[in-house]
């Protein structure tokens, strides 16, 4: 049965039991794998079809080989969802940013100006790329993506950026709309 | 073999017969409904993984069973696109919208200024929530919610509009960021 | 008598029959011409004095001889009215356009982003002064006319630009004041 | 013969003997009247036909008839051109305000910041009105004419609050590109 | 002697020993009372007499007397330094926060989304006023008071808010030129 | 006794003989030099320690001994005050702006649009560096103190040039919220 809890989501929030299988079986690997039940998993199971769509979405973009690392994708998430002002997406993915860059202190400069925050250049170029697509990407052309270039990234890195970029515009304004609340958790991890 | 065609992406484009079983099966009933293939598929294509997820997400967002309307779906397409000065999306979404709501202004109207179109209140507080969403979710509270409710929306209503108009930030900016360009076909669909 | 007819304008529209000699005259003119008379003549012809004024500095800049095209004329008045989101100049002059560029796609392509159309670079550098000066005119200065001239624009050209894109502010302003709408002529023509 | 003087105009300024006769004769006449050449009849004289359609225009819409006192409408003049950052405008019309106000203060006060100015309610409802038709036409509506009508403009007055803000929209644009500057007298007059 | 140290600021940063006697003694005191002496005191003592300005406003606002709580101050801080990118003040100011709310999630909530976090309707409508001073103060006038006295605050309370969101909006200003950066120690304060 | 003026503040306003000794004998040397108490003076006043703070950080900016001139500091309250849309700032900073420069004409056409105004390059490299400052300080890095740098300036200029935007930044925010307006003297002083 679905219950309405504000800690969570605006929306109602299904129980595990009552959800279909393979929803349930991936948050229960989920839950095995960090300890608790990230929130964004129940406030989306309240539509199972877009639930597996954005998790297939997500994990094609965060989990896929290529040149950019896992903490790199992560501050692609953290910069961009800080722009958008979204609370759970900056305290959960700033959590897993801490912990795949093992830098207790590298979330918090993303979320609030990663122009001061301590990465290299070519990490900035790549965030500067990213926050161009997040927020205006109708001017995205040819100067962007040869910025990007002269910093090493190829066509398919571009790719990844831009689309990380844009998964996350969707993701923020999912949780802003639901009013997703982020794990207690979440926003200590990392931080040891 | 990919190549390359500005005509359709700034990135490669794979031909049909180097595509995945499934996302070729895809296209070619596409093919035959239309009688082309929009290139939204072929450049998308390019990454089969994300391919899959973003069409399952709209799928099940855009053939979803609710009282938003079809033509309603994509009145919302057509707005929150418009403001993102997505080339692809106005135009192909702008000749699916005249299809469904068998109107052949109506997709002019929305996209240049949706509060100047002809369609009733509703329709308007409906944009006016899409647009919000789309352009400043982090803004949508209660307020929000309780001016959709008096025109009607519940809140599956709520979450559809929010989805739809979050799912296009997304593939706005994919479209913008590959130059993807609609098919000649669109230009003139559904004015007849 | 003057009426109101909300498809038209929400002011006052005087009859054809009420109105002074010239007026009539030079609206029986275009009804000749093109079919129908566009909205905008009944519409400004609510202010006789106003109407002759705005229809002489539309001529002067519109039909005067010069480097720029007439379909380059008009392509400035359809991208900067999108970007001030004119239901009717968007609508009207995107017609014109059509026909002036001979080409059924253009008008489209300009209201949505120039920057995606399928132009020439000079005439994107063209469109690129036409909206600075459209939206941000204080920030005009050298460097944008020398801009210009690197695409072969002289010191009368950037005057040209300048002056279309600054009528199109009022008329824009004037239309969406007055609700004024576009003739559902408009719609198709030059798209056959 | 024309020739460039850049503390009038960047583009070229004629001389009085080479201009047409018809405004040659109403710049002699201003001159008669103020004592000096306001810039911008030299400046726009070098488009003799752009030059009889903008005065043309300026005078039906600031000498008209109606509810609005003069100095009412070079409060909008100068409410409008200081937010487009006009140096021209706000330097001449503030001049003006002052004389018709026969107020020495009320010019800065309303450049700076109208909501802070010593004017009437009245008088802020039509310039929040004017400012509304200056920076974002598209959003004018029912509620802004409403709103109005709760001061006691009828639809007259509305039309001609916009037609000015509209025009000096146009104005304040064509000044700016072409460095249009204040004659010197403009900035002492009226303070005495 | 001054020295050059980028992980604190870009300008020079003075060593302890070379400081005016009163600043040394301030700086003492702090660094005996947190453990570690908080970079803005370096970064500031370049200029001695600024500093002392500085702080002598920092505490007229911060240690006031008054209805809003020490808590309810950081939270000004918090939410409009982070609206203003500043990296040391939301960092410092952050563990501030925590400490004296004893609450370790409230600055991350406040700084990514004040309307989100878990705070009384009563700091929301501090922190819209807050937010409204340091982001748009020009428009602040009578409805923005009404507003505050809602919820029950006083026209000293007023000034309060006022005074430490301007306060903030010139200390974000020196931090992002000066490249201020937090101390380490900041990042984890107060999360216990 | 405190009573309230709304020609000088929203807010209570002292009367000089409750004012702390060190306050009034402030004042009375303002009154003696320039004939009158300028508003900002009683209306600070309200708070003596903010008062003291404030003016002290004033003159440690303003009365610094330095490359730039007292005419450059004003030129920067100026710009940075009227895009903020500070009507005391404006005014009673012309005014000083006019006598420091020793030109009428000069604070008027730097309120308006500093780009324009008849003052020296590197005095507009210094504006822009200070409205950069004043309005979007996160943006400020390396290529715009570099930027200065060309026009002479050295790091000491740039701390001065910020610090000034950023002290007014406060002032012009405090200025808006208690509707401080400025005394009738303001207005003419320098225009002679």
């Amino acid at each position: 049965m679905a219950t309405k809890d504000p800690s969570i989501s605006r929306f109602p929030v299904p129980s595990l039991r009552d959800m279909p299988t393979d929803i349930r079986a991936r948050i229960e690997a989920v839950q095995e794998k960090v300890g608790f039940i990230p929130n964004v998993f129940v406030v989306l199971a309240h539509r199972p079809e877009e639930f597996r769509a954005f998790f297939a979405y997500h994990d094609a973009l965060m989990d896929r080989p290529g040149n950019l690392t896992k903490a790199e994708r992560e501050m692609i998430v953290v910069a961009t969802s800080s722009m958008n002002q979204c609370h759970y997406c900056v305290v959960a993915h700033g959590a897993i940013l801490r912990i795949r860059a093992k830098d207790p202190l590298i979330a918090d400069q993303i979320a609030i100006n990663f122009r001061k925050a301590d990465i290299t250049d070519r990490q900035k170029a790549m965030l500067d790329f990213a926050m161009k697509v997040s927020q205006s990407a109708h001017l995205v052309g040819d100067a962007e993506l040869d910025a990007l270039r002269t910093h090493g990234f190829d066509e398919e890195d571009a790719w990844d950026i831009a689309a990380i970029a844009a998964f996350f515009a969707l993701s923020n304004r999912l949780a802003n709309v639901t009013n997703m609340r982020p794990n207690r958790e979440f926003y200590s991890m990392g931080r040891g």
